[in-house]
């Protein structure tokens, strides 16, 4: 039997990738090219888009257990959760996750991108029903469209919206999923009420607290300990290390079944390499500090609020933040851009969020609280996004 | 306008996971329960199945680098790395890598499941086909389930099978996408092949080295240099730095274009936060390493050759290694359980593959080589594998 002869002709070598010359084109037209900038190991800016709410990552306590563990336990984990890559340093992180917030159990993912999508793909599947508020973290919605579940994704913030979805779905099975802070916007999901609309539709519902944990509730127990969620046998909560506890990783916390079921059955835990012993130490130590150090959280709060209001009053549009995350929509990418490289000028680095970061396709600069901002800094910040922003420029 | 009544009724919150049960309850039955078992820092047991195959996570100036870039740097990157994520380290990386491997450009993601995931969505979309080698690995899977493109996964090692896919897709844009050395079996992806068969239609090479970096090619600079096609202008390679680096983290090496594609689109790459400091400053000391000492990679081969060659003469179904991977094919998923916790009790630790894991369905014991393997280690594992296996017990 002979091959068919090609459906598409041959082409040289260096043309084959052709077409993403085409798409930089189109980028770059509506102000959406994006370029890495390597910052140094110390800087005099002040840092208003990082995520390292606490201030933990350059923490003596912090950096030096994961440069600790990083000699005691070698630099990589060196398999599988399920082969080599599990240390004790792991399941110590995992007990005490799942202590602090009052969960049976935790796993630890090697980051919360990968800890989302197997979360939402082992707890869903071709026989579930997956119900989302449409501006939840794009990890969230890789994993459902890994999965072969039947999704709704409906209005933001709208839980007689999800409450319509799960009462009109066909799988008996149903998972409602959503971010507890929005990652652009940092406003807060109605938990309590999202959670009365799965009991009454008999759905387990999944939280991802990347922006809450370390920052809401008790002593920084997250957004779905405040709302009294934790702990409950029909919640799953993920989180991220790498923000709050200033390391890398990610975990899911649940009922004991649910993590069993994740051991067995999540891709992104079975087929991917253990985090690092470093990574999981440096989060082990900053879990210490937070239980230490219970007020740090309410830090974050107050510098975040002094930022929006300051920026309110100097006539932004500025969302209200119930995590560390303060947004100030612009006007285009490019405005939002151009802003952004006049801070930096300033000695201010802030985050610039564009599509397709931003769920409504309303470009922002993004700032973030960190504990350590004090009065004058916010006063500083300010100041400087209102010069470089002044009220003709904002469209 | 009142909400409709529930389709279907509500459940106790402590009953809404109930499924779960009834999954683990068949796993059990099926041999397919699986169990963390958290190791400690130092182990007297043979390592015949972690993937350290240079035995540079424990190097001490790999450990070292990552210890001092913690440090220096932080426990975190503290973001995206378009936002605070991206540190000179992680740029020097790229830059050594790409320089490493002969291509224009490298980026570093978190891991190499996210790599995966990045570069095949990234480089497929609605527009275009994706063509598999159906062993591929399952981060490769998820990246093909993710987008929206004709996805056609043929017969393993055909690179007849590709070409005829390729023949009768029906979108112009196409890539092959296809593991190296395949994670499982340990077999080689005939590469040369594959090549030919997108030249001679049109299609882009997707290149998965995880298992050949660092083992295979010139020093280490793995299968895709080996087969010449490093550098090329259609060829796209992902590599681990958790395997033969010894460290945390994947990264994408290909044509300027594709990087620079990656980084404005990979949502897997924008949405994640960047390694942390200490992973990237282990895998930049081991490159280091691998470049001082590049007869490592060869006495990974030998010891491979050992195992298999030992194992093979003692009667095992045996595949044969191009690589570090060493598979041995056992009857059932509960007889490979019971051949590696035998071989534990011995002091050796084997991986034990069971489906899903394994793409055909046939559980094995997974050895993996390693460059420091004397030929007494080699000896004694043959040894002890055939006393735990004996004739009668293979199935």
């Amino acid at each position: 039997m002979n091959a068919p002869g090609p459906a598409f002709p041959a082409t040289q070598p260096d043309q084959v990738f052709d077409w993403l010359d085409a798409e930089a084109t189109k980028r770059t037209e509506a102000g959406l090219t994006r370029r890495l900038r390597p910052r140094g190991p110390v800087s005099d800016e002040l840092d208003l888009a990082g995520n390292d709410y606490l201030g933990l990552a350059r923490d003596k306590r912090v950096a030096g257990a994961a440069a600790a563990a990083s000699l005691r336990w070698g630099a990589g984990s060196t398999g599988s959760r399920l082969v080599t890559g599990s240390t004790e340093l792991h399941a110590e992180l995992e007990h005490e996750l799942a202590r602090f917030c009052g969960t049976q159990a935790a796993l630890v993912f090697s980051s919360g991108f990968t800890a989302n999508l197997g979360a939402v793909t082992a707890l869903s599947g071709a026989e579930s029903a997956i119900v989302t508020d449409k501006y939840i973290h794009a990890s969230l919605i890789e994993g459902c469209r890994l999965g072969r579940a039947d999704v709704a994704a409906v209005a933001h913030g709208d839980p007689a919206a999800i409450a319509h979805a799960l009462a009109t779905r066909r799988k008996r099975r149903a998972i409602v999923v959503t971010d507890s802070v929005f990652s652009v916007d940092g406003d807060l999901a109605p938990l309590r009420e999202l959670s009365e609309a799965c009991r009454a539709h008999g759905a387990a519902l999944l939280v991802d607290d990347a922006h809450g944990f370390g920052v809401l509730g008790a002593g920084g127990r997250g957004a779905v300990h405040e709302a009294g969620l934790s702990g409950e046998p029909d919640v799953v909560t993920t989180i991220t290390l790498s923000k709050a506890l200033g390391a890398q990783g990610g975990a899911v916390l649940g009922p004991r079944r649910v993590i069993k079921h994740l051991v067995d059955t999540a891709r992104s835990f079975i087929f991917d390499t253990g985090l690092a012993p470093g990574s999981a130490a440096a989060a082990l130590a900053a879990l210490g500090v937070l239980k230490e150090e219970p007020d740090l959280p309410g830090k974050v709060l107050t510098a975040a609020q002094g930022l929006a209001n300051g920026l309110r009053e100097a006539g932004f549009r500025v969302s209200t933040p119930y995590g560390a995350v303060v947004s100030v929509q612009a006007p285009s990418a490019d405005a939002a851009v151009s802003w952004a490289a006049a801070c930096a000028e300033h000695g201010i680095r802030v985050g610039c969020f564009r599509p397709p970061s931003v769920p409504d396709g309303v470009s922002r600069l993004r700032l973030t609280a960190h504990a350590a901002l004090a009065e004058s800094d916010v006063e500083r910040a300010v100041k400087v996004i209102t010069e470089v922003a002044p009220r003709g420029a904002r469209g």
